[in-house]
């Protein structure tokens, strides 16, 4: 009996250290949903369990406003959540118009590719929002195309996009709609039904601030009459449409992957506070925080990358200021004061800071955690600040 | 600002009942492994998490029994692990021989045809290991195949195939071996270097004991040059090994998909219980409570499935016999005695039950509860049974 590689015997149980997460995912998990992922871990056909799904589903319809009979969590990140939407809606040959402006809608034109689709792309400046007209452009140019992607909310700059208008225009040139909401989703108000989108997807750790690793995700049943039609197998196994309605679907529970049970209970548990706040009150303190925030920054001399009426509360993207250094500031809000914010993506390397107040993490108290901090930590980096004006600014944005 | 479709006002904190898990997985995950679980997130960029993964990746080596550098969690479950092995392996039109004595090996077989694989088909009977003989044939038959793909330990009938000599025979004839061993990890040994195999995938929800959602996952050097090599990019963006080699890789950390922070503390904290315990250890322990089990439902009149060399400790398949009703018998269990154990899949639906034993649930305590417990259910059903006989034969069994 063999037994080697031992690991290094100085393993031991991980303690991770106490932070706040201001980035842009995963945010602060309350303790009532670390409580609810801690609880046994019973099988995914046990009866309870099949209740408590039923329940699930109820809760995520609520916060999608939507109908949709099918609507569950995919068993993985984001990322899958939003394969699942290709592999299940883009067929070989098939056009797909995706809105690109960020990070998240190049990663669409990569899963429109990968399953045989032609991707035409509609660019529009990171950190701008998606222009409606160049949509209408490219659909009218376009009237073979199947399929319109876009992100709602785009992490990698914190531009809010106007759903409504973008689903309403791929509806009207006779497309399905493919919907980023993963840092929507409990923030600013997500409208499934209302906007009439088809495939939305979202992710735990944003605001929900349930822990990472699942993709909240409805359909319309225009999506479940194509798939029902489609002659062909998708090309996942894994996110398979047909397949996982028979475990998620009505009233069958054919066993089709082993649910993530832990993740799912906590999962309840974060839908259930959201539900418990009501959805109106989150989106009404997601916008409260995210304006002492901006008072604050503005004292500080930071400004924002994307125009006021497109910004996401719960994402503030701010230009770094000249001759400030990008990486130290970072590391010393993390090691000095215990604060995660997020760092620019590809173009933005370098260049812009991602605060994030979302879910659990969108709290006075962090604003003003935060907004001290960074008064210190630039201080520290030779700016000139006013001390004590930020928080102040912040203050009286909570009390106006 | 809408807001509807508020859910039932009824919905609570789910709060699971008590079970013991006795099935097919998952397992009854220990209370050091929840409470791991439970620790705050923190973001998958933090220092403190780095230095962590670097530790899971160790403690997976060992687990394994490998060198393999590119070792690590898959976020998502078994099936994901599979898939990750089939799209980045599998190029359209590569002739994939599988073996299929159960479920799994069949769903090995959906995804070669969803990758444009060919697949060719070594068919054993469920509840019989795969025949040597019968591959060594298929692989001179065709001598054009890549790829050699089984299951090590088949969940859906409890029968354990030679490992080792399957994948020399693929080696001898050039191809890669995908192995799956979701049900072998840590309760029998899988020896990934000494079987020279290539890609081979557990679960998190098996002998691990920890909460499901994850599969563990390595390749060996000859995977990551084909890969390298590929000049196409894979079907799934998601499961994309050379974009997780950015993450998951030797020294660089760039952002793929937003870990599930929390079931990583988790999977660290089984594997290092299983380290501590000790490889052989755990082997010996799923034995010893396998030969209980077995003089118990011998006593019983329960016969098993899988000839005695061939079974898996870990996952007893036992014939019902005539007259007993499958369904009451498992609902009772449940119901009137808090314990799970699993039924038959496919053909085996209704003609047998899989007791399992792994990991965590793999203790005496649990084999003597059962034993009562199914002594007391099947006497209720009819059957003519010796009061105490069983549980004194288990009790024998760990005596001598």
């Amino acid at each position: 009996m063999p037994d080697n590689y031992l690991p290094h015997q100085t393993i031991q149980s991980f303690a991770p250290p106490v932070r706040t997460l201001l980035g842009p995912g995963p945010s602060d998990v309350p303790q009532r949903v670390l409580a609810a992922l801690a609880r046994p871990t019973i099988g995914y056909l046990d009866p309870a369990f099949v209740a408590m799904m039923e329940e699930l589903k109820s809760l995520m319809r609520y916060a999608f406003q939507t109908r949709n009979a099918l609507t569950f969590p995919v068993s993985g990140p984001g990322s899958a959540g939003m394969e699942m939407c290709f592999v299940n809606l883009v067929n070989p040959g098939d056009k797909v118009i995706v809105c690109r402006n960020g990070v998240f809608g190049g990663r669409m034109i990569e899963n429109v590719e990968r399953c045989g689709g032609v991707a035409v792309v509609v660019d529009d400046e990171w950190g701008k929002p998606v222009d409606p007209a160049k949509l209408a452009a490219a659909l009218a140019a376009n009237p073979d195309a199947k399929v319109v992607a876009f992100v709602h909310a785009e992490t990698s700059t914190g531009a809010l996009s106007d759903a409504a208008t973008l689903c309403r225009l791929a509806h009207e040139a006779g497309c399905l709609s493919i919907v980023d909401c993963v840092t929507s989703l409990a923030g600013v108000p997500v409208l499934v039904d209302e906007w009439g989108a088809d495939a939305v997807y979202s992710g735990s750790q944003k605001c929900l601030s349930c822990a990472p690793g699942l993709s909240p995700i409805t359909f319309s049943e225009r999506v479940v009459e194509k798939i029902k039609s489609r002659g062909r197998k998708a090309q996942s196994w894994f996110l398979d449409l047909d397949l996982l309605l028979g475990y998620w679907g009505e009233t069958t529970r054919t066993y089709h992957h082993t649910a993530p049970n832990n993740s799912l209970y906590a999962l309840h548990e974060s839908l259930l506070m959201v539900a418990e706040e009501t959805l109106p009150a989150a989106w009404a303190r997601h916008r409260r925080n995210h304006l002492a925030l901006r008072a604050g920054l503005e004292q500080l001399g930071l400004g924002f990358v994307v125009d006021e009426a497109h910004r996401l509360p719960q994402l503030n993207a701010v230009s770094i200021p000249e001759g400030v250094d990008d990486k130290a500031v970072r590391a010393s809000l993390l090691q000095d004061h215990g604060i995660e914010i997020g760092a620019g993506l590809g173009p933005l390397a370098g260049k812009i800071w991602r605060i994030g107040l979302m879910g659990y993490s969108s709290r006075e108290e962090n604003v003003l955690h935060l907004l001290a901090a960074l008064e210190s930590v630039l201080a520290a980096q030779g700016r000139s600040v006013t001390p004590g004006a930020a928080v102040a600014a912040a203050q009286r944005s909570y009390q106006g």
